[in-house]
Order: C-alpha cells, then structure tokens, then sequence
C-alpha cells in the first residue's frame, strides 16, 4: 500500500554521524526492551545464553514497542536541536518496556529507583522487575517515569494529550495513537479535540498514529483502508497527515527525521501566527508511521511469520526456556542490538548515549509537566461564604442549588483564569452553572454565526456532547498540574465508568509512589438528577455511578449529598482544595426548599452527618424512630413526613439525621471518614428504628451500615428502578420515598404506633391515592406538593392532609 | 456554508401533486408534534385556543422533530416507489412526538392502542398523553410502534442500525445521526461499521446525517467545520455523501427527493453486484441534511431568534397557558399547518394521507423488523452434552473452561449461519473461543494480507477493537429478532455500563408492553477475569460489572458463576434458550480444574446452588463451618482451604456450598431465582460461620444475603481492589482469597477451633511468607500451588504443607 505523500524534500536530513546516533539509541531501547521480556539474568549476553537465564513466566508486549523507542530516538534529536519542551502519551501502552527503557538510558530510571543502577547489576534488576512479583507492571504505569498515562484501557491518548496541552502554550505533547486503540469510541471522538485548542494559549498536540497493522490477532480497520480514505479521514479530522511507511531502518530514519522537522516547524509557524493574533483554527499536522509489528524482532519462528504479524503482540515466541531452538532464535535477536557496541565494561550506556538525549527537565522522562502535582498550584479561592443564600428559618425559601454554586465557580474561576477550566457535556447551562460565562467563555475554535452565545477561542468551559473526551481532557488537565470540576447529568456518568476506574487505580497506586505528587482532585457534580428526571423519563435515570465509585479504595474516594445550596457551596469549597480523590458531588438544580444557613451549613459539612435539632422532636432523648436522609429530595420528603407524623402524634420522639459525607456511614476502620461505632450508635441507636431515606439505590446504604449495631432495624428507601415520564413527586412515589411512604413505613417500624394508629394509615393511603389521581388529571403535582414549606408549628391533627379533602 | 456538491441533476424529480402531497404529510406531522408538546384539549383548533387547552407543564423537544418527520415523508414515498422493506433509527430519539405523530397517521398507533383513535377523540387522547403522567414518554421509546431505538442516551443509532442490517439482505435501515450524537465516542466509533457488512448477506444502512446546527446549547462540531473538513471526514468513514441543504421547503422536498432517490438507486446497484459476485466494500452513500433546528417553528419570540437555534432545542416558549402573546404564538403556529386541510370532520386524516404511506407491514410504524420478537426464531440447539469433559474424579483433571465452550459455540453456529452472531473486541481467540472459527470467519471487508487469519466478507465472528459498537451490533441484531454472544474481558465491560443500563431498562419496559414480543437475552461472557489479570496488571482488574448489573430490576438480570467447564456449558445453553434477560457469566480461560460431571453439572446447574458432598465433611450434620465458594478460582481455593483443614482437623464438619446462580443468594421476594429462607437456612445454617469465598467484591455477598438469618455469620472473601503484575496465586493472597486465609479465617470463626490452634495458624501464616518468598524469587507459583489437585484421602496431619519445608 503506497499513501498519498504530502509534497515534501525526499533528501536525506540527517548525515551518516546523527543517523548513526539516532539508530544507536534505538538498538539501545530495543534491546533493554527485549531484555525486560525475556531475561532474569545474563543481562550483556556475556556468557551464553541458558535456560535459567530465562524469565519462567514471560509476560509483556513485544509488538508495539519498537515504535515507540523510534519514535523517542526522534523526539530526542528534535528535543536536543530546538529546546522543545515535551512530553510523550504512548497511546499503545502495553509497551511498557519501551519507556522503561529509554528512563533508563536518560539516567531518570536510577534517579527515580536508585536500586536500578545503570551498570550490569541495575541492568539486571531492571530486566527482573519487568512483569515479575514484587517488580513493575508490564504495562506504562503510574510508576514509568514521564508518563500521565496508563497503558490500561485503551481510547484515552489524545484526549489526555490535548487535557495536558491546555493553558501550557510551550509544551508539546507528542501522542502515539495505536491502529487498535484507534478503533475504541472515545479515541475515535477524541480527534475532534482540536476544534478546542487556542493556538495563542494552549500547547501543542502532535498525534502519531502508529499503523503497525494488528492488534491481538485481527488486523486493524485503519491499516485496511485506502491510502486515500485514510487520508480524507484525517484531513476530516482537522490534520495535515505527513506519513512515513517502510521498514528499512535507514530510510525510515531519514524519513522520519524529515517529516519530524517539517511538523515541528508547522508548529512553530502556527505559534508564531497565534502570537500575532491570529488564533483561527489551522490544520495542525500529524504523523502517520506505518512500520511493522515487532519490527526488528524475529522474521520467523517456526516457520510462522512473526515481525509485521499479530503474532508479535505480546511475547513473540514463549518456548525461550525449554526450548532450545526459540532460545537460540532469542540470543540472535538480541545480539542483532549489538549489545556490546551500547553499554560499556561496567555494563552502563556507553558515553554516545548521552549525547542523544536532553537533559534534566527536558528529558521526557523526567519532565515535570509528567509528574503535576510537582507542578501544581493552590487555587486562589474566593470566600465561598459571598454566595450564602439567606435561610431566615429553615425550609421555607427556595433555591437553585447548583445555579448559586455556579456565582462561586465564576468568582473561582475568575481568580485562576490560568489553571482551571469547567468541563460539561453541553449541560453547563442546563446544569445552571451559566453564571461562570460572566467570566469566561465557552473553548470554541470552529466557525461562529450571529447568536451563538459565549464562544470564543480562549474559553475555559469545557464543552462538548462527549463525555469520554471530557473526562480524558480533565484527566489529562489534573495529571500534568492543574485543576478543574466536571457537571454531568447524573444518568448519564456511566458513560465513564471504566475511565473512572483508571483514574481512581492511578489515584490509589500514585498514593505509594514517593516521587508522584499528590494533583488535584477529580471532582464531579451530578446533577439533574434521578429525583427530577420526572421529564426526560426513564432512560435517564440511574443513581449507581456512587454504588460504582465506592467499589475502588477508600483512600481516593469521596461522595457528597448536599441537601441545599449553602452545604453544596461549603462541599465545593472544600472539594476543589482537596488533593488525590475522586470527590462524586450529588445535587439538584431545580428550585427547592433551603434548610441551612450558612454558618449551620459549614459546622454540618464539617462532622459530615448530623441530627437537624430544629427537624427533630426528640429532645435530646432516645428517639421512637430515627429518621435519617441523604439527598436533596430525600431530606424534603423525610421533613415532610415529619411534619406529618407530629401532626398525628405531638409526642412521637423523631430525630432527623441527615447525611451530606456518605462515607461517615461507613465504619472508621473502612473508610478514612467513617465514624466509630460509639458516634454511629449515638446518632442511630442500637435498637431504634431507623427510616432512611437515601438519594441512590437503598442497597448501598444497607451495605455501608451492614456492620452497625443498629443495622437490622434499618428501613433504606430510595430509588427501586421505578420512572417514566411524570412529575416529580409522582417519581418519589413509584419509588416509595415519598412522605407518604415514609410516614407509613414509620407507623409499621415503631412499636407503640404500629398497633394503635390502622386509621392514620389509611388516612396517609388515601392521600397517596389521591395525590396520583389529581396527578394524572392535571398532569402537575398538587399545590400543597409544590408549595410545601417546613413549618415547625403543629398541625391541628384534625386538619385535613389529602388534596381530595380540599 | 455551502458543501462540496456530489454532481447530480438538479432538475425537480416530484411532480406538484407528489411535492404537495409529500409536503401534506410533513404539515399533518408536524401538526400534531406541536399539539402532542403544547395541548391538553382543542386538538383541531376548532375554538380559539385558551389557557386551559395547553398542558400546565411542558416537556418535549421540538427542535429535531420536523427534521424528523421530514425524512419520514420521503421515506415513506420511497417505500411505496420501490416496495422497500425499511426501518427507522432515529438517533435524535427525543424528538418523540415525531414517529408517534407518524404511526398515528400511519393508523398503527391506533391498531396498537385502540383508546388513541383515529378521531378528534383520539387526538385529544394522543395529545394529552404525551409526556403526561400516566401517558407516554417524552422521546422515543419502547412504546412507540416501529422503533428498536430508545431517544435514551445519545450515541448508539449507527450501531444499532448496522445490528439490524445483519443478515437482513433486504432490508433497508435509514439511520438518523444527530450532530450532537455525532460528537459522542460511540457514534464516532461506529462509522466504521460498513468494514464489516456484507453487500450480499446484509441489508444496507442509509445514515443521514442531520445538521441543525446546535445541541442543548452549543453549536455542533459537524457543522461548524468548513464543508470540504465535513466531505473528507465523511469519505473517510467510507462513505459517498450527498448533500441537502437550506430551509425553504419546496426546494428542499424536490432536493432530498432527489438525493434519496440517487442513494437507493447506487444501493440498487450495490446489491447487484453483489448478487453476481462481487461483495468487495462499496463506498456506500450517505445523506447530510442541513435544515434549520425548529424548522417551521416561530421565527421569533420575545425578539429572540428561534428557528434555526438552540432556543428551539426542547419547548421554544413555555408561557403559553400564562401569557397571552406566547399562546397567540403557538396558534399562528400551529394553524400555519392548515389542520383544516389535514384532518376532516370527525378528526381523522383525510384520505390523501392515506395514500402518502404504505401499508400493512411495509408501514415504518409497523415493520416487523421493529418488533423483532415477533420475528424470532428458537436456535437450534445442538446437544451441550456432546462437549462434556471427563470428569473421573473431582478436582483431579484440568480443562479451559471457555476452550470448551468455544466447541459449542461453533455447533451452535454451524446450525443457525443465518441468525447467530458472536461478538468480541478483538478477544474472541484471546478468551479461547477460537473453535468457533471452524465453523465461520471473522467478519471483515476490507483489505486482506497474506497471513491473515480467518477474515472473510461473510463471516459471522464479529471483532473490532470498540466495545460500544459490538454492543450496539448486538443490541440490534437482538432486537430485530435474533441471537448473539458477547465475549470480553471482566474488566474492561465497565466501558460498556451506561449502554446495559440502556437495553436493561428497555427490557424492563417492554416486559410490560404486551405487543413487543420477547427478544433473545443478551448474553455476556466476561473471562480474562480479574483472577487471572496477573498478567496485565492493576488497570485490567475490576469484578465491579456484577455489581453494577444487579442494580437492574431483577426481573430482566442473571448472574451465573460457573465453576467449571460442564457447569459452564451447561449455563451457556440455557443462557441461549433465555429471552428478555441480560444473562452475565463469568468463566476463566485458563487451565484449571475440573470438578463436576456433565451428569452433575446439569444437576447443580438447575438448582443453581448446592452442597458438594463429596468436598463436604459434615455428614449431613450440622457443621462446623460453611465453606461457600462462587467463582471458579475461589472455588478452586475454597477446597484447597478444605483439604489443609481436613489434614489438621480430621474431624471438622466443614459443609461446602458452591453458588452458579447468584441470584439464588437474593431473597425470594426480591428476585425470581431467589431461595425461600428455609432453602437458604438448610444450606447456609442459621448459626454456624460462613466463610465465604465470592469472585468479586465481597460487599455483594452481604448485599445478596443481608436480609438472611445468618447473616451476622457470613465472612466474605474477595477482591479487595488489591493487584499488580504477579503470579495468580499472588493475586489470591494479596486480596486474602487465597487457601491460607481461608483456612485461617475457619480457625478463627469456628469456636471450637479458635482458641485450641494458635500452631496451626502460624504454620498457616508461615506457609504464606513462605509462598510469597518463592514466589518473589522464581517468579512463578510454586508447584505445590500450580500442581494442586484434589485428593479426598485426608492427609496426614504430620505431613509438611509449605513449600520451605520441602
């Protein structure tokens, strides 16, 4: 297959000296590669090679990694001759043994693990660690030095990439897109990132997509194109392709060396224009490097082809210890390295080495915008207390929650018009965060007409209709320094379950890597939630992303249920200081009842859980029943329940307790914000009933509490998968966590009611049915739903409650 | 914008009774979307439109649905031309009035709900239900007659479509791509389904691309590029596009009548060829429409630009109970649709509609296709029993379990070429299902190589590196009334959640729509399972997907844990008999041992959950100790814990209990598998302690179970988010799965035990350093571990059981 050549010099660029040197950094990171593979001992190859010279397990990826040492012998040479300032994604991450390898040509391996010396003896204990127990991942890790990105699940490359590009206008992010990796729906939205990039402001992202033809054992759809659909599909996505195909290390060398500079020097010009002051969209180039899979690796084993086939993927030929034909097929692939012309007496890189990479910062591996939290800046925080919304009493003025946070990401935003961006897909309006577009725009660098609204090139809020590129974008944004906070619909967070689960691993394996700084947590806020997707309608309503969330380690995990709008500010506040956690913000943006004032607010997020004195009708005595809330409409039913209930009974003994840390359910030895069995106790009892009244699937708090003395009395109501199309208290209903339900399932759980009060009950059934039926007439709730208001005052017990009564 | 013009006669190819007519239908549609978002009552405008006619709450989205209905209009003209047998995936699913608005004209929406007459009546009905408590939803959904595409979360109309072309030759799937879904990953991704359709077996997609130019609140990406950056991403996705533009209806309907007319006519032309022979990929056309957003919607309200922008996006005016001038706005509106002209005296279409749509089941509204229940067919099933492994003895010879599962998924395939798929990113070999390539190839059209393996343009193993598109083939292929298989790593289905949450819900839905006839049960295989990711490390680790499943109504999930090849056969079988249930099976790919024979399996299989006796020490007395186990490595475990305990403890009455179905742990009540709590306590005691050993994380089991009398007793084992590249019995140890901790815990609960065997523990304790020492050092497990089998001969207690004392 030939590709349409973008007109260009075919004259060598590099003279027999640089090609010499750049090929010799490539033998180099191939050959520690190989070694990392296969080898336990006998790391020079001085002695023959034996048996026990072989690894017993051989676990790794082969195929993709001498691409990437090629490409990295490239970047260095560009790196040396322009001063670049650069970091590199490896899309195929699964090569891990190919930055391993090139960290420890740099020096940074033993900089960073002093116990891998570079001499004979670090060469070994760097070939053993590979993929060994007790050693390192076979993968690009958190442990990699220069890396922000796992070689996990594939489809992240580019939009990490381009998250690290943002607001670091010299960094150019080299990023390596695997043919596979190309396939997944995420890498395959994220080229559209460009279209968000300012030239003036922003870095730069150079995508190399990497065809070398297969992935596990299928070739892969963008080897298998046309040139010429290729190359439409590219210049679709907004690039000027520069392609470089062969397998002669000569010309590849020369020709990657060319279309290297002709790239860079692209950039420069679009750098340069920008600076002028036109920041308009350029086609920005990229790399096509179609090169073989294990290239230089064996041509055939066992008269299978093996380099340019699937078969190079992982470990190429598996039988290197028993089999003494495959081992010597391994020996004369790794002498082919010339191993002895690379590493001197003492075993470490001979001195040429390292004149063929940068030093210091500019080494990719050791670049600082690769390990963020060294990079990472406080945010300059406004007094999130300006925003406090006046709660005279309690539960009786309304709110928009989310739309008041919104007045404090604006004024957060305003004071870090550097390091922080908001990221939504297309909700932040809807999520009613549109106050931040009083201080910045919307990133948009495509065509605009008359109308359009809050666009411009140098916007910080983050949106698109792709909650993959978004997540990866911000990923990309926090690992290399900076911070951000993502608004999603709480339905539809799914969509990141599993980059969630990446991120968090990272999180949680960063937690125990010394030299990894702590980077700004990853907070999310859901919102238009279950509770009020009354109008989107079934398929939009799912509160498991929490249930998904606490699956990972404690240590990185935080979930917060506001009930109001002075508690969300107060969680914010306290969210966008925090470091190293996954902090998962539910609240609602619709208008609801207020509870707290702003000084309650903060001293109730401060312990996290806490009885609501003024809700409850205890008197600091035991309780008849606990009734316990987390959520924002949950705590409204749970009020109004309790309204109901002291109207039928003045002397029921309620303590309210509501829940804005979910973690605080959790035992202390759990989580690191769980409470201790005496303070868990204190507020729930040992033997009282407990109504609870949660936000998400009542399952999780039965399992957050299962250990707790009082857990067999506990009574979660919360979302049972019920919903359609309806209106917002008729969602409470289906699901049972209506006032209705909860002021019943009261009468059932405690003891000295249950028998004596079959009348309230019905009573409370009556106003349920009744309620549904002026629902379905009108097609809104009732007024007495809607206008409901806490009032602390006693109902008359004879006063009528149902609508029907009316 | 102008856009690069495929070359085509412009000439007008409808004559003006065909343009007036066509145009009729599009007015009659539209006219009825507005009544179904804005009215409750005067459905025909016969009297002045009042504040009380108009829905109190207003919910819905206009702005994608004339586009809608417009394409409906000619499609349905094309249907009735050529005698097309078509569907319709509207991937802009909410505008939901839109195919609602159509099947009611089409007269199915009344033979499917006759209360929704073809009258005045009925359209007052039809009005008042929509988005209405007690009605229908908002967008498109199971309810609505004709669609297999729910308007939920955006992304899944390609897929979908391509899933229904699958093996359909004839028919023809018009797919709708909004430009928001456009920018989503998995749409991005699925473009590259045409490599994969075969001109002769399958039916033919027909995307059109609708550009209307902006979501919730943003402009689209798609059409904000410059018209030749659109052309090339299209052809780029292999495409011929042709495009539609502009807003002036005349033009348009001659232009799009035009364009469709030249697409069906290159499909034509496709088939042919393929009918004689020649199946290569075709550049298979395509269609942008570029109308405005809201399109004859009001221009303007309140002096803000409506039609054509985002203010058109959901209601473009929510005051017109309250405000007179809204309410003026919405009558002109919709009296500019003439519905005098549209409906006669009693309300029904007049009888020119009737001639604008075709009938009976080429009707889009009432194609079987869409019903795909209706159409399936049982597979035939070859005897499960033939792949039986010989079991001589329990735990004494090993199988790959999903090897032998790979056997009966090829004679499953053998016998149904016609409407059985199975589906893997690029894993199908790699899980060890490679014998089903005897009976098929991979899918796959496009280019070939020397050396590939197995890639054919009729084949039925469908592998592309994107796990959102296989669902969404698959999902479509299911939905149309076939049957498939999902096979993917356990960790790495988390990129699929939010999709099973989709198609979960609308099993849900559809259970209780009794027109939609029950569809083939979408069946996952998930291997490479989080035991045996030693190789691949932390990042591919994660038994959460069960987890996340579970939250589903139980009426629609299945969980099964097979512990062995038989038992996994045997759960295969039945999983493919199943309709209407997310089946999840969870099955290792590595050697491992064997334990029941094909007799036993099908026996412990159809109970679900049993007492091994033949692992068991209780004699069918009350025990000691419960060892439950589910999962095959925790299982494998559980009885090698049961043989240390034997050797020390000859007479320990240990009970082993091992779980297949995991939904026999939920209560009765809560699940239709569920054992009744006097099943439960005969097997789990209601006193003794339980040890239980569970494949993924061990909150689930006390989820299951908390509602169980002992539960208290139950002390689960599992993944506790601990791992890295290491041995598989490292992975055990490190998240205390692993025989000596399960040994030690049994110690520890079982009184008698707990304060007479401190030796034992600390021989345990030993054993395990011991281990991880050898394991450290050789990099593999030591052979007492590898070699491991089960030996019912107690062992003699004296006997050394750890490696350093070999």
């Amino acid at each position: 297959m030939t590709t349409p050549s973008t007109p260009m010099s075919t004259d060598p660029v590099l003279d027999a000296g640089q090609l010499d040197r750049i090929n010799t950094w490539w033998r180099a990171a191939n050959y520690l590669s190989v070694g990392q593979i296969y080898l336990l001992d006998n790391p020079l190859l001085r002695e023959p090679l034996l048996p026990e010279h072989i690894k017993p397990r051989l676990l790794g990826h082969w195929g993709t990694t001498p691409g990437l040492n090629f490409i990295y012998a490239h970047l260095n040479r560009a790196i040396m001759q322009r001063d670049l300032d650069t970091i590199y994604v490896m899309g195929p991450g699964h090569g891990g043994p190919g930055p391993v390898a090139a960290s420890w040509l740099e020096g940074s391996y033993t900089e960073t693990y002093p116990d891998i010396t570079q001499d004979a003896a670090g060469m070994r204990r760097l070939f053993r660690q590979f993929s060994f127990p007790g050693g390192i991942p076979s993968h690009v890790a958190p442990e990699t030095p220069g890396s922000i990105h796992e070689g996990g699940e594939l489809g992240y490359a580019l939009s990490h990439a381009y998250g690290a590009a943002f607001d670091n206008p010299d960094l150019i992010v080299a990023a390596v897109v695997g043919d596979g990796e190309a396939e997944t729906g995420p890498l395959a939205a994220s080229w559209q990132s460009n279209k968000f990039v300012d030239p003036a402001r922003d870095g730069t992202v150079l995508p190399i997509l990497h065809l070398n033809g297969y992935k596990i054992a299928n070739p892969t759809v963008l080897a298998r194109i046309s040139p010429e659909e290729l190359d439409h599909l590219l210049r679709g996505y907004g690039h000027t392709p520069h392609y470089v195909e062969g397998d002669d290390p000569t010309q590849m060398h020369q020709d990657f060396a060319r279309t290297l500079d002709a790239c860079l020097d692209e950039i420069h010009n679009i750098k340069n224009r920008s600076q002028d002051g036109d920041t308009r969209r350029p086609m920005w180039p990229m790399i096509v490097l179609r090169s073989p899979k294990g290239w230089t690796g064996p041509k055939e084993v066992d008269g299978k082809k093996v380099e340019g086939s699937w078969r190079s993927h992982q470990v190429p030929f598996t039988q290197a210890r028993e089999n003494p034909e495959h081992r010597a097929i391994l020996e004369a692939w790794m002498r082919s390295y010339r191993p002895e012309e690379l590493f001197d007496e003492t075993g470490a890189p001979i001195e040429a080495i390292a004149t063929l990479h940068p030093a210091g910062d500019r080494r990719m591996s050791a670049n600082p915008h690769a390990n963020g939290g060294a990079l990472l800046r406080d945010l300059r925080m406004p007094d999130f207390r300006d925003h406090a919304v006046a709660v005279p009493t309690p539960g009786t003025v309304t709110g928009e929650s989310t739309r008041v946070l919104g007045g404090l990401l604006r004024d957060v935003m305003s004071a870090n018009m550097d390091n922080f961006r908001v990221f939504a897909p297309d909700e932040n309006n809807s999520n009613r965060l549109d106050a931040v577009l009083d201080a910045t725009n919307r990133a948009w660098n495509a065509a605009t007409v008359a109308d359009d609204d809050h666009l411009a090139v140098d916007g910080r809020v983050m949106e698109i209709l792709s909650e993959h590129t978004l997540q990866g974008w911000l990923e990309g944004y926090l690992l290399t320094g900076r911070h951000g906070f993502f608004s999603c619909y709480e339905g539809f967070i799914h969509i990141v379950d599993s980059m969630f689960n990446q991120h968090a691993k990272w999180l949680t394996t960063t937690n125990s890597i010394p030299w990894r700084r702590p980077v700004a947590s990853l907070n999310y806020l859901l919102t238009s939630h279950v509770w009020r997707q009354d109008n989107n309608g079934f398929s939009h309503q799912d509160p498991g992303f929490i249930d998904h969330v606490v699956n990972k380690k404690p240590d990185v995990i935080r979930v917060y249920l506001p009930p109001d709008a002075n508690t969300l500010l107060s969680v914010a506040d306290h969210c966008l200081r925090s470091r190293q956690y996954v902090n998962v913000i539910v609240a609602g943006k619709q208008p609801q009842l207020q509870f707290l004032t702003m000084e309650q607010a903060i001293e109730h997020c401060t312990k996290g859980i806490g009885i609501w004195d003024w809700a409850s009708s205890d008197d600091g005595l035991e309780p008849d029943v606990v009734m316990a809330c987390a959520g924002d409409v949950p705590t409204m039913e749970t009020l109004a329940a309790v309204m109901i209930l002291k109207s039928h009974f003045p002397d029921l003994r309620i303590r309210v307790v509501n829940v804005v840390d979910l973690m605080r359910l959790k035992d202390q030895k759990a989580h690191p914000h769980g409470l201790s069995d005496a303070d868990f106790d204190a507020l729930f009892t040992t033997h009282a009933p407990v109504v609870f009244a949660y936000h998400g699937y009542p399952t999780l708090i039965h399992r957050l509490t299962y250990r707790r003395a009082n857990h067999a009395n506990m009574h979660v109501h919360g979302y049972q998968e019920e919903g359609t199309t309806t209106t917002p208290f008729d969602m409470c209903v289906l699901n049972e966590l209506d006032r209705y339900h909860l002021a019943i399932d009261v009468i059932d759980r405690v003891p000295r009611l249950r028998d004596v009060s079959a009348h309230v009950r019905d009573e409370l059934r009556t106003a349920l049915i009744e309620h549904r039926a002026y629902i379905r007439e009108h097609g809104e709730d009732h007024p007495e739903i809607r206008d409901w208001i806490w009032d602390s005052t006693p109902t008359d017990p004879a006063e009528p409650t149902t609508p029907g009564s009316r």
